[in-house]
């Protein structure tokens, strides 16, 4: 079985945007795939280097979302980047290998330095070296580690990934070349998915735009999150005909309601449905789908050990797999004792 | 006692300029200060990376060199810094608290970047980001963990490595400060020793200039190199007075012959002694210097294997201290299971 190498960043709990985006992909993988969740603590120091609590506290939450979602714990490999020192020593080893230009002009970086503020924010792009860390430069070199230390075939993308997934494939095979080593060069699956909205109407979803809809909420919090969220405000009663197009509940519809989207749409069109009763029913799809994921969360929050053996285990088994490639690594550079 | 971290790149055997800039200090501070070496071949991989099994080779000539200079393996520690994956570990951690342009105006990294041919050689540096590897560029972080995984006092340095110590104790107080670790701000101890010109007259002496006089040469090698040495070259006769400035031998005379320079110079410029018979003094010094070392050398050169357990056991040595030490750090940093 071909391995699978994916994860998130622990910088908060995930949301149905991460659902949409990757939780769902992994989850209809993990019987075809070995599958690493990796939950990437020392990539999230690079952006979130003050707030260490934060990471620690956040590793269960996703640890237990990723389960909550659907991947079988018995199955899947879950795994503290932190804890793992093989992906730091492959790190320094391939930077050696990668240069600064490499790193610069890649357009993750640089639009992600843009939303960092480590550089011009407006017109073109320019780095303010004073203010972009060494440590968020090297991204694509530890993400190539990340991925590398234990040999992944594949990994599932977003378009944003894809820069970076090319990045580590050059740099794999010309490290393989150099030091004759036989380290697999990760293919990758770009999923399709458009971004989900939040809704309230922004364009993007997240915790700092306090419009978040959470894989734990509770059916209450949902409901107030979907009460409110942003429709077509020319509709001023049921009787106007609603616009779908500018309606954030719409979209959800569109997400969470594939089979009733095109009666939901014709009905607001046409005077036929309020949007509180539009509301009502993606509020009920959500939790059609929230809850089996709130089932499978209350077995761990009612024993949070489980979650913490789980990712115990799971570093572990990487450990033994890193520390063996790491190895073997070594010995083909001539870096031995 | 106080702990010193000191070490070597392995890129070759050390000479007798190594032993007049650093291994001198070494020897004279063993008994005061606990003593680490660290063998750097990970850092030597940033120039080296396409040598490796130069460096390979050379972590034991360096190991034998440090030995036969006179530091006493019973009371020194020398790691390889390759198998001690805390290092790796703290680089990726300091890497997140340095900006990049903390490294770029590193007056080191800057030299060395034109020496190594990193960015324009004439005129004002700039550096060529598209030559410039990202692991040459976080030397200096490296160096920092270098240092401090093992929580080391003080390091002796020469006059180029003060903006690499600068630089490390600015990051490890900031490190302390944000994560309230307790990493140990290291000290420097610098020491004004000039720079030991070639035999030949280049004011450098190196490996690649062919002008290296090994602390391993045989006394063949090093009188073969005394007698080619460069003298006045307008002294054409015994009986011409010589100009001792621009003679190689006389500043190899003020290096390691103090006590009769005086008396050596005086009679060049009184055309009292002739070159061969000034090389023939200076050949005797310089053997009563290498002459202990090559006994020392000759336990260790037929076995092998006794440096090979020296490294070993230093290594595990440090391996033990760095894990307790990065541990602690991870405490600290909420980087915990």
């Amino acid at each position: 079985m071909k391995r699978i190498l994916t994860g998130d960043r622990p910088t908060g709990k995930l949301h149905i945007g991460h659902y949409v985006g990757s939780l769902q992909t992994r989850v209809a993988l993990q019987n075809d795939y070995e599958t690493f969740i990796l939950i990437a603590d020392v990539q999230a120091l690079t952006t979130h280097f003050e707030r260490p609590e934060l990471i620690n506290e956040s590793i269960y939450n996703v640890a237990m979302d990723n389960i909550a979602a659907g991947l079988d714990p018995e199955k899947v490999t879950f795994i503290q980047q932190s804890m793992v020192p093989a992906i730091a020593e492959l790190t320094i080893f391939y930077s050696m290998l990668t240069t600064v230009n490499h790193l610069l002009i890649n357009p993750t970086i640089k639009s992600e330095s843009r939303n960092y503020g480590f550089g011009e924010n407006d017109g073109d792009f320019s780095y303010d070296f004073s203010k972009l860390t060494y440590g968020f430069l090297g991204y694509p070199v530890s993400q190539t580690a990340d991925i590398t230390f234990c040999n992944a075939d594949l990994v599932p993308v977003g378009e944003d990934q894809v820069p970076h997934l090319e990045f580590s494939r050059k740099l794999v095979r010309k490290f393989n070349e150099l030091y004759g080593t036989s380290i697999t060069v990760p293919d990758y699956k770009l999923s399709q998915v458009p971004r989900l909205a939040g809704l309230d109407g922004n364009s993007k979803m997240g915790k700092s735009l306090g419009n978040a809809l959470y894989l734990s909420d509770t059916p209450e919090e949902v409901w107030n999150k979907v009460r409110n969220a942003k429709t077509d405000t020319n509709r001023i009663s049921v009787k106007t005909p609603g616009n779908p197009d500018v309606c954030a509940v719409y979209h959800y519809h569109k997400a969470f309601n594939a089979g009733e989207v095109e009666n939901v749409c014709s009905m607001c069109k046409n005077a036929q449905m309020g949007c509180v009763a539009c509301k009502k029913l993606l509020n009920e799809k959500l939790n059609a789908l929230l809850d089996p994921m709130r089932e499978r969360r209350s077995k761990y929050e009612a024993n949070p050990s489980l979650i913490k053996e789980i990712v115990a285990e799971g570093t572990k088994k990487a450990n033994e797999i890193g520390n063996e490639n790491i190895r073997q690594i070594k010995e083909k550079m001539h870096v031995t004792m």
